[in-house]
């Protein structure tokens, strides 16, 4: 059976796309195993199946599988690249959709220069929720790790995120700080972690250290996480541009109460058919 | 412009395979590098470029480029994968196919369960060919390496190897003399490093640390290195199952004065289209 594919990335996070719409596929966990290989298989991060809604008020559904073949709920990147995947391949020319996936439902919107806008949810710095070891909620928590002494911010984006603010993202101790922080004792299910330099109030660049994965080029949660602890220490305006390693996502942020919204690209590489 | 492209891998040295026979493609050195990318292009170790031939008694052209968009000469796994795509594609039904590269000439056979037989010519072991420093050409010579002593044989594939036998591939400091041997002074070009486990006069197992490149899946002039070191060293019959980390290969040589020949699989993973 032959199989078309989309290869597309959002910031250097990479998808192997499948409508299954119109195309009937299943695929076991070690057909997912071996297609996400890099030099045997297609290679990706995650792999995007699309699906018909399951329900008459939403327009899809989809669902996200890691390279190990497990089936994960959420993925900003990934949203992005769903949403354009969607128009490019005729299934929808709305360009406000509303999908179910895992994680809850979510709408993406397609701006006029091709970008997507996804609602990330609201934040929550509440210490049981994220979960953090912490009496009361505040906005910067100093933590310890061997010789180091950092200002962390906590918050859950869906998933545990600590962000600190550095003087340079060139120089900050990624590979070091970043693990000895991801399993700090008071993040009791892990962390990702965030390095910001503010370089205005409008700007910040980020490198993040992701939970179980390293650093990678881009990790939207990690984003949306970074500016709202900006915000959260007046540090930043509302709408904040975020420059990653992989390259620029826009996030915007009310304050307490209101919604995230992240604005970034998404880029078709190729289109493909392989026989499994 | 849109591109149709194959991608194919031999032992898990992936390559995407253009037809410019019936294609009109051009690439630049950026074009290449950005293809090559794993993450936001396609991702290949080598690009292969199928052309008409230059000359009525050869089937084809082909030229061979890095990841980092350098033309290079030799890869026994590209060729495999080479004349596997030029029959799938309906290019030639021949079994065996002469070709011109930037390396010379070579000349391929597809066997009947579709594995490809590569002739990769006379090994050399005059030192002064490899090049290695030595008064005199032996078997094996002794060299220090810090506070290893191994006992290595010499020889050139059209590039430099240097071979050594352990007891177990598994427990072989690939990545600590690797290194050092690469860099040895005696090979004044740099080489290969094959370390050779000989489980029975017909089967080795083999991990090879490339030069420039670190331990790889599978090293096609690799095996045919370590096979010939071993036959010189009497340790090996003519015909050689050589087990490597992407699977087997087979290695043929009838001695001193004889081309080696190395017969291997070649798959087809998918075909892509891409706008470039």
């Amino acid at each position: 059976m032959f199989i078309n594919f989309s290869k597309m990335h959002g910031l250097g996070n990479d998808f192997v796309v499948i409508d299954n719409v119109t195309q009937n596929v299943f695929l076991s966990r070690d057909q997912i195993k071996k297609l996400a290989d890099r030099h045997f298989g297609i290679g990706f991060d995650q792999l995007l199946m699309v699906e018909a809604p399951y329900s008459p008020d939403l327009d899809f559904h989809y669902r996200i599988f890691n390279a190990d073949g497990n089936e994960v709920e959420q993925c900003g990147n990934g949203a992005r690249c769903f949403a354009r995947f969607v128009r490019m391949k005729g299934l929808t020319n709305k360009h406000k959709v509303c999908v179910s996936t895992k994680g809850g439902n979510l709408t993406l919107y397609t701006e006029k220069d091709g970008q997507v806008t996804v609602n990330m949810g609201k934040p929550n710095f509440n210490p049981q929720a994220i979960p953090f070891r912490a009496n009361k909620q505040e906005n910067t928590y100093i933590l310890r790790a061997d010789e180091h002494t950092v200002f962390c911010s906590a918050v859950s984006m869906g998933n545990p995120h600590g962000v600190i603010i550095v003087d340079s993202v060139e120089t900050a101790e990624v590979a070091t700080l970043g693990p000895l922080l991801e399993h700090h004792e008071r993040f009791p299910q892990k962390a990702n972690i965030g390095f910001m330099e503010v370089v205005s109030r409008e700007h910040v660049k980020l490198r993040v250290w992701e939970r179980g994965a390293g650093e990678t080029l881009a990790c939207g949660t990690g984003a949306c996480a970074a500016v709202v602890a900006g915000i959260m220490q007046s540090k930043l305006e509302e709408t904040v541009r975020v420059d990653l390693p992989g390259g620029s996502l826009q996030v915007r942020w009310g304050g307490q109460g209101q919604v995230v919204k992240m604005t970034g690209p998404a880029e078709h590489v190729f289109d493909g058919q392989i026989a499994i």
